[in-house]
């Protein structure tokens, strides 16, 4: 019903976007996925902060970004960390300054959402002043579960990098049993890694043992540090102190995936001579195209229902 | 019985080294690991080739290479690639030309063999002349299969660096059920790739299908070059021809293991734009601690099954 009320609207094909208005500002490779999957979809796609790419898919051509773009917009694509503390929209591919403004919130239909990977308080409170719609992507459980993907080989690549053994073999910890968690458990383990992971509930406990790792609650993190190679962390408050790195053997490598600043004592690390590294924001940089497919396959179905559903007001 | 005549042969542990002469020359960091296992086992070790080192383990000193060094050897052990053409021993850790001749090897006890990764026709020959038994440790099934691990590791951050998707979810195809094919469609499963396998026989057919992968016969390679992301190939005979190269993704990325010059056209390749590597001897490089104990294991329990013959004859 609501489906065939969307076709009759738009006038098209309901898994299509034909006639939808969608202003993409900034961003990096991982853009061109989304601006790629848009124009399959026929939807009508203008972008701004591309003007130092010579081709862009499928015909798109760059804007200079005018108020009047906003003045249709049914949606408005913004990139992966939206905008700066003063607005400013990061745009690789561009040296002109993207600043995202309410005069231009302000002209945009009523029904426009802005979507980004996630928003600082200057985009939350333009858009809340302004009565907009946001959608923060990466804290949808979806796309969180598919970045975990390329974080959990972006780890693997560095775990290769800055160790002499092969995964393979070696003793992991995995900090968190949350969506990066679970992946990296099961990479690990498909490389042949013994995994131990420390956990907070008992719930999480029993999938670790069910996964066939080595559960742990992580008050006791500290009797498990011995003979560890490698430790994975991603839970984002201070975890990995000096009192659990000096029990670590000084071989061991932590790489710390929570959100910044990390959960791990690095001044103490490095005046230990452990090797530890924040590397926060991996899908982005070890696998663009599918990092660009994840927010293009969210957005273009969040677009989607946004039209069904409008079409059954 | 015979465990029992080495214990009293040589008075002690028959799982021990203990008074065995080993001389050690040259290498990388692979063969501080087999130093450290051979001191371990209380073997005398004597090393060559690590003066630019400031400690060698377990309090092993370096020596010049003095031809009287090769009076007492019980065994003799080489760096992976042996000698080159004229005789020289690599040494990663040494500005001195270390040279093998045939003065020192004229001067080792009856019963004295020496161990190499490998074996050019200098080195053979030598040995021949001498009648010195050489074993090349990398020809060794057990040493091959222990090695396409950390060559696995390699071809994967290999991988993970060279394309902007994931592995996980994309088509790769493994040419070659060999040892190092069998490991890397393991690894590659275990990442969550679907993995084509490229075979020769029908029992590689069958085991490949066994695994989960796709086999296909290398005759209809051709048919299967469309919608590959990663070619990883085994095959030491030119076999991803131009013919092939031209069917397939310019996407495609091809990581050759086998041995130089690899079996890629990878003139043809470059010409096409397509990224081509040739990736020979990872172990030592991408996991030198996990290489040196794939070879010290080996060499220790050889020269410990040496003992233990001798002790009976």
């Amino acid at each position: 019903m609501c489906r065939l009320r969307a076709i009759k609207v738009r006038g098209s094909d309901a898994s299509m976007l034909t006639g939808v208005q969608v202003l993409l500002i900034g961003g990096d490779a991982r853009q061109l996925e989304v601006i790629r999957r848009l124009s399959e979809l026929d939807a009508a796609v203008t972008v701004s902060g591309f003007d130092g790419l010579r081709t862009l898919p499928d015909g798109t051509v760059d804007n200079e970004l005018r108020d009047e773009l906003f003045d249709k917009a049914d949606a408005i694509l913004l990139p992966a960390v939206g905008t700066d503390d003063n607005g400013i929209i990061p745009a690789a591919f561009s040296n002109s300054e993207l600043r995202l403004t309410d005069a231009q919130l302000a002209r945009v239909p009523d029904h426009c959402k802005v979507y980004a990977g996630m928003a600082r308080p200057y985009l939350k409170s333009l858009c809340a002043s302004r009565g907009i719609e946001l959608v923060e992507l990466f804290e949808r459980d979806d796309v969180a579960i598919s970045n975990s993907i390329p974080t959990a080989e972006g780890a693997v690549k560095m775990a290769i990098e800055n160790t002499d053994i092969t995964i393979h073999g070696s003793s992991c910890m995995v900090l968190g049993l949350g969506r990066t968690g679970l992946t990296l458990i099961r990479t690990l383990q498909g490389l042949g890694a013994r995994v131990l992971a420390g956990v907070h509930r008992p719930e999480h406990f029993a999938r670790a043992q069910e996964m066939g790792a080595k559960p742990f609650y992580t008050r006791d993190l500290l009797d498990h540090a011995a003979n560890i190679d490698l430790l994975f962390n991603t839970i984002p408050t201070m975890i990995v102190t000096a009192q659990m790195i000096a029990r670590m053997p000084s071989r061991a490598v932590i790489i710390d995936l929570a959100s910044k600043p990390g959960g791990t004592d690095f001044r103490f690390a490095e005046k230990r001579g452990l090797k530890a590294i924040l590397a926060p924001g991996l899908p982005g940089i070890v696998a663009p195209v599918t990092a660009g497919r994840i927010i293009a396959d969210c957005v273009t179905q969040l677009i989607m229902e946004d039209i069904s559903a409008r079409g059954n007001e």
